[in-house]
């Protein structure tokens, strides 16, 4: 088994708190540190588990870290990581969870020291929900762990990356930058903006005649704002892309409605099912 | 506490069976009796405790019936009404679960015997599955449950309607069929075609890579074709308006997104929140 001397977490959220959980839970780790710049958030994350020790100074945590874990939010990332770089030592590995990857990894590899050693990754896992408090050991089992390293990561560091992901649970795949954002734009981030326009569609007054389908729908609306618009701000191109074929589908099936056309509409909502029937929940694949 | 001699359901599947469930659960009746088409689904809703017994033959078992509760789909409920009502003792009220409204008043107000003794209704309760394997005691706890008399509807029955709706744990709201179906356009049936409209937007291909905000946005598009193409197809009008309005709302995030627009995107994500906050877990209120 994986065993490190001292792993770092930058940003002590759920994500950040729930990595730390995980490191702890599986005794992977000598040392958890947390990096944060608000004390009371630090003290909460070390009182519910999540890391042995929290600092505001990273200068000095991170001189004796292999790993380097930044859950910051996704516009952060990258000048932290090559903060981080320049005053770790020279074998650590850094690693992400942002939820964009093209604009990230550009702007690393733009810094020699860190493009050397940094790795990035999103752990598919999450919640509206915020905060070291909603974190848990378990979050990221058996959730599909993206990678994105390009033809400038040293392969060492990928391997290690890919080793430090499965050692907490995540099942790990690896995509080009581009290909992620892709991809997460029609996963995820168009999910999130469908979520927010049909909460903005149902007014106050009719609330009260929604059921399940209004719940599940806009779950996700309850979400950070300050989160999800930065990561927005960093797929804008493939979330238009994404809004513009789901705009097509809601044509058709305005279209077949206005024709009054059940065999349409059937095939419509049949081939969605079909899609829809292949999605299993992580960790019952 | 309302006691009924004989209560019968025609299409005893999820909720029609849960109905049942709740009637025998509760002790409301001496006798439920499940009418369908199928003798293999009346002996499993028999088997599970949905019904005392279940038969083909609507006309006998009518007979002796103080409340008929119509769950057939959509599209058949107004003619079930009135064919029902021709062969019921005089004194009975028939009410339904349909997910529209006004058409159904509108046919079933057409029939002199049928509009005497029908009170529309409609219990927000759903699954995504279907059948009474999947019907539950207390599917309708706490759930509200519309009723859309009109001023032909006499009072007596009204009342009544309200009464066994209460009894098996539905929260009565009165409503105009037409305020139904404008509202339910907006919680209900655009949510589902949002839903489906989703999944159609993410590839076989990219389906690993989705995680909860996919799980939830298109969680109903596993729904049923047939019940769903008959629930868009009696209320196109309201659900074309509410389409409109939801690409309406797609359109500003579209544009904030083009224009890099964080105030709008800010502003935008905050009024959805705001608005979804408002939502109370049917049972939690």
């Amino acid at each position: 088994m994986q065993r490190y001397g001292t792993v770092a977490i930058v940003g002590v959220g759920l994500i950040g708190g729930s990595i730390g959980m995980a490191i702890r839970a599986r005794g992977l780790a000598d040392r958890v540190i947390g990096i944060g710049r608000d004390t009371d958030r630090l003290d909460e994350a070390r009182g519910l588990g999540a890391i042995d020790e929290g600092t505001t100074d990273p200068e000095g945590a991170l001189d004796g870290a292999e790993v380097v874990v930044v859950c910051t939010p996704t516009d952060r990332i990258a000048a932290d990581v090559c903060r981080f770089a320049a005053s770790s030592h020279p074998d650590v590995l850094i690693t992400d969870v942002g939820s964009t990857k093209r604009r990230i990894v550009e702007a690393v590899e733009a810094d020699d020291r860190a493009r050397g050693v940094f790795v990035a990754a999103h752990p598919l896992a999450g919640s509206e929900r915020r905060g070291a408090a909603a974190a848990r050991s378990d979050l990221l089992d058996g959730r599909v762990c993206v990678l994105t390293p390009t033809d400038r990561t040293p392969i060492d560091r990928r391997d290690r990356a890919a080793r430090f992901w499965s050692s907490i649970g995540g099942r790990v795949v690896m995509l080009d930058p581009d290909a992620h954002d892709s991809a997460l734009a029609r996963t995820s981030h168009l999910p999130h903006v469908a979520a927010a326009a049909l909460a903005l569609s149902v007014p106050a007054g009719t609330i009260e005649l929604a059921a399940g389908a209004y719940r599940d729908g806009t779950r996700v609306a309850a979400s950070d704002p300050d989160l999800w618009v930065a990561i927005f701000r960093e797929n804008p191109e493939h979330l238009i892309a994404a809004l513009d074929e789901y705009r097509r589908h809601l044509d058709r099936f305005r279209e077949a409605l206005t024709d009054d056309d059940p065999g349409e509409l059937r095939s419509l909502w049949s081939r969605a099912r079909a899609l829809r029937s292949r999605f299993r929940e992580p960790g019952s694949r």
